[in-house]
């Protein structure tokens, strides 16, 4: 099912083999924008691990109505990456979940870090933006789940957030041991995350109270990425070393 | 010298213990950006691997002079790793250019791919900017070396130049081997080229013409990967698996 358009929604839609679409943006997209008319198969995903082949029997401008000719699992990782992320800028920010979406990324927590600017902010608009660069890449990059976007975290509490976590690592370019010596080669199915700072850095006091809650600062390598680019390039290591 | 000024100069400015810049831009940035004053220390690296302490001596609007005060070499990555790059949209080949500096890129190559888009060309003017920011991308990562951009090549001439390189992959979305079972663990000093398609794809054809020229092709997982986000995934793998 290359090239077949694939699209989020709500799995109370698909408990039944007709299904109606009245979603107005997903009906403007399927029916104006991509121009898709009655036969044409496209893909519905619950956002939990499963997708639908959907045969399109109606067209409107208020309503798309279709029948399922299939169901089977949608991939997904098997690992379990959160990624607490700095309110850095916010178009570094809408990038590092683009991409981290991409690369494998379960879950975002925005944290505020001491040295974040002081008007990184989010409100209900950002977060719906947010939801649908996060959707847009799922369904780009055929992820089987919709990542989730969490409430902000202060610092402290992001620390305790990542309790029941089985890997926790903090990126630091100070002097810490690299990820890759840290990095259970078997834990394919494990549960990690991952902290990542704003572009003034992490405080000092900050990875002594990381360090009192279990998560280990770990080292990129000797250069000195921006603040987008860590978490990045940490769940791309993921991907790398845990995908089939 | 951390939170110091890092600027790659031509090497033939740094031969002699006093130093005398007069390159416009960056006395501009110097003087009139930073105002930085006589007193001040910052760091000139020749991009060859080596670095240089200036103290500066004077700053005026057409010159900034300085000594310098000790040399030492400039880390770099070991390894030696060539990315050929399709030209993609120019926001995410400049993206790129950028992640991949940061990520310890070596040397970009833009490659013409079939599908890339007819109206992706170079020019004069976007060469000069693709090379400052590498540039800059190069002075904030703490680069050692300077990375090079090489002039544009067809993608039979990307498969004929990649014929001296010890490890060379071209990313694929079809069914490869991913790229963890290919990537030889002791190879820290190694030289590599990564080739990465255009939005479009990469055709049969061109994979058939690589795979000939011994160019392995690779996966990166099961999920679909922008055309920039492939690249730079790859060029976080080999700082994961090499940087010390």
């Amino acid at each position: 099912m290359k090239n077949t358009y694939r699209f989020f929604v709500a799995p109370e839609l698909l408990t039944t083999e007709f299904v109606r679409l009245e979603d107005a943006e997903l009906v403007h997209q399927l029916g104006r924008v991509l121009r898709l008319a009655a036969g044409t198969q496209i893909m519905l995903l619950d956002g939990q691990g499963n997708q639908y082949t959907l045969e399109l029997t109606g067209v409107s401008r208020t309503c798309v109505t279709g029948r399922v000719l299939s169901t089977g699992p949608a991939p997904d990782p098997a690992y379990d990456l959160t990624l607490y992320v700095a309110l850095i800028r916010p178009e570094r920010f809408e990038w590092v979940l683009q991409k981290g979406t991409e690369l494998g990324v379960r879950r975002f927590v925005p944290v505020h870090f001491s040295r974040c600017l002081p008007n990184e902010r989010t409100d209900g608009r950002k977060t719906e933006r947010w939801q649908r660069i996060i959707r847009e890449a799922a369904e780009q990059a055929w992820r089987g789940r919709l990542p989730e976007l969490a409430a902000p975290l202060s610092f402290a509490a992001a620390c305790t957030a990542v309790a029941a976590t089985q890997y926790t690592y903090i990126l630091w370019e100070g002097s810490a041991p690299p990820l890759r010596e840290h990095l259970a080669p078997s834990a394919a199915t494990a549960s990690y995350a991952i902290l990542s700072g704003p572009e003034g850095g992490i405080t000092p006091d900050e990875i002594a109270l990381a360090t009192q809650h279990g998560i280990m600062p770990v080292s990129l390598g000797p250069h000195i990425l921006r603040a987008e680019t860590a978490p990045i390039m940490a769940a791309a290591v993921l991907c790398y070393a845990f995908a089939p």
